[in-house]
């Protein structure tokens, strides 16, 4: 079975082919500046060269013949017609409180994710249109959606509601969500089998650093708590979002510099973090050379990133009564041997050790970075929210064809 | 010497007459509907009757007036005359960057204060018609002035700044605070003297638990970090208070509800917290009571309560990587048995037994309710904020008028 797993933005399209069988990736490749006039098509076949074409592409509609295209191409190509394409799997951002898995896309599924465009503005519509966008060219075909939201709907309620009026939640659903879910479910999986205990015996914190990033309680192989909150904006220091604040902060800035409600919602979403802090990047490998360099503003933005994650650990450790797992994954958290090392050092009294030698090996394999006589075992997990979704949708689809 | 201690709010105004030979109050009492028809005097002296009295107040100048002649008069009085009252101390909410410690009150203070007035704009504002009553009833007496926010000065940057754009802070002051200083300054130097070993080889987290809330990380004595921000507002789920809250709710909710910035602010300080989840009271004592009565939401109140301070907890134990104290104080810490069980129950891991028997005890005495093997050492330490400023305002007064 092939998979076609999609992740469309508003002016953007991802995409990765894979071949069920033994789940490797055939081609991978985006569409970019969907609706202006230069837009971008980058294709990856795994055994060919890359290739690179500019030209118009007006809407997600055409950005997906692009793909079948370039898929179905005679000298780039890795399929030898679009009917090769068994199903199609989509990263959705928002599945509010009513998807708790991963569905097949039908009517009801389509008008659900419609009726969530108000949680997830940016996001959804866009998914929308990616679906819509499939279904258009390849009307036959299954598609399932699977949701970031979904892995954190085990949440209990201490953790999801925020102590404000009822009516809130009840009138305009505004309570914990969480995302990366897809992330934190796949390593978490990962760790369990790469340990050889079952998930239900560990206490876990994943934490999912990368220009997003957020930290998840993990009890019983179920999400307990999580960082990320109604938004992505909440919980730690990212990239270009502040995480964490003085709720009050909101209004007296926005009195203050006059802003708009869209105007300080963009300052903390996309000129807050790493960004603000380093006045520099939001690019952790950026900020880390010019801390190296001697760079005071960059080393501020770096203890500020490490402070708040290791208070997150602690804390949910506090939630959990104890931790037994602590991993790192995403760009940042897989490669930033640095972040790893600053963040474990001060978390010595929960009884972490970090092997250093461990922490600085380079590798796409899941590992231990902790000493064997830590007593936290301490992981790095490569994730691939890809692949997830690529297993989600064969699941689901096989699962449909049996029935 | 006899000092006066006064904490002045919009429309009421509280005051202690401490006698400093040995610490004792010789009369406390409030002045209540500052500014409205029909004002409240309540006059409790330390060996007589209370006595009260309604009349027309209509500004805090009479209201000191009014204190004044409670004080000195013949059947309800403590004093001969008004001339016995040697200094006077204040509470103020918000000392900015400026006050790191309680100081003598002359003109550059009250300027400063007054610049102060953005920060906190319900109370120094209040403050400053308390200071300027006194002035104006006792122009010889000097008056000193002692900071919620000063304890929380030593602070390191990755403690007190957020991940927003830097001008905010450099035009707006935007950064954490931090509250109920002088109490947690008060509790923690109380216990090292219980404990006795010095502040500089403890690290404590002190819990002031009341209607408001924080949590404070106290290394070598000094504020590391604490929950409360640059407003109250932020941290611990309060009485009112929200506390922690995703920060893209605020223009969500605005935006949903078309609230303005007051009604926003007034939402959340005021209409949140205890009072909105158990949907019956922002006190301790009822919420609990309907919680063993069976009432679901007082129960989700009360656990949502205790969950979020043991994350600060645990958060604040990875923030010093390590934790020798946890105490509690203020109204609800040093009452309620059930919260500080609850809390302790879940963090066994820490090394925190608690005893049940120690921790029924009810007394006005600084107390062990941990059990000796307990590795964290658990306290139940009262606080005394007004006696703190009856001695910084002693300890000042008698510092200049030696030099």
């Amino acid at each position: 079975m092939k998979i076609l797993v999609i992740n469309a933005g508003s002016s953007s399209l991802k995409y990765q082919l894979y071949n069920m069988t033994d789940e490797t990736v055939l081609a991978s490749g985006r569409v970019e500046r969907i609706g202006m006039d230069s837009s971008i098509v980058t294709h990856e076949p795994a055994d060919k060269p890359e290739v690179r074409h500019v030209s118009e592409i007006l809407d997600h509609t055409t950005a997906v013949k692009r793909v079948i295209d370039m898929l179905t191409d005679a000298e780039h190509g890795v399929l030898h017609n679009m009917n090769e394409i068994d199903a199609v799997g989509h990263r959705i951002v928002h599945g509010g409180e009513t998807f708790k898995d991963s569905v097949v896309v039908n009517q009801e599924v389509k008008l659900e994710i419609k009726r969530l465009f108000d949680l997830a503005p940016l996001h959804n519509p866009a998914h929308m249109m990616g679906i819509n966008a499939v279904e258009a060219n390849l009307p036959n075909v299954p598609q399932v959606v699977v949701f970031d939201t979904a892995f954190h709907q085990t949440m209990p309620r201490t953790s999801y509601l925020y102590p404000i009026p009822t009516v809130l939640y009840n009138r305009h659903k505004v309570r914990r969500y969480g995302f990366h879910g897809t992330s934190h479910k796949y390593v978490s999986s990962q760790a369990s089998a790469f340990l050889g205990q079952p998930l239900e015996q560990l206490k876990m914190v994943s934490c999912h650093i990368g220009n997003g990033a957020s930290c998840t309680a993990i009890l019983d192989g179920k999400s307990f708590d999580t960082s990320m909150g109604m938004t992505p904006l909440e919980g730690l220091m990212m990239g270009t979002r502040s995480g964490d604040l003085d709720p009050a902060i909101v209004p007296y800035v926005m009195n203050k510099e006059e802003l708009t409600l869209n105007e300080v919602n963009s300052m903390l979403n996309k000129h807050s973090g790493m960004l603000a802090v380093s006045g520099l990047s939001s690019d952790m490998r950026e900020v880390e050379q010019a801390m190296n360099e001697g760079d005071s503003r960059a080393k501020l933005a770096f203890d500020m990133y490490v402070y708040r994650l290791r208070k997150y650990i602690g804390a949910y450790a506090a939630g959990m009564n104890g931790i037994d797992v602590l991993l790192f994954t995403a760009g940042v958290g897989e490669n930033s041997s640095t972040l790893r090392r600053a963040v474990c050092e001060g978390l010595t009294f929960l009884g972490i050790e970090l092997d250093e030698e461990r922490n600085s090996v380079r590798s796409k394999e899941t590992r231990y970075i902790s000493a064997d006589s830590s007593k936290v075992k301490v992981l790095v997990v490569p994730t691939n929210e890809e692949l997830l979704i690529a297993r989600d949708t064969y699941e689901l689809v096989q699962r449909k064809q049996n029935s």
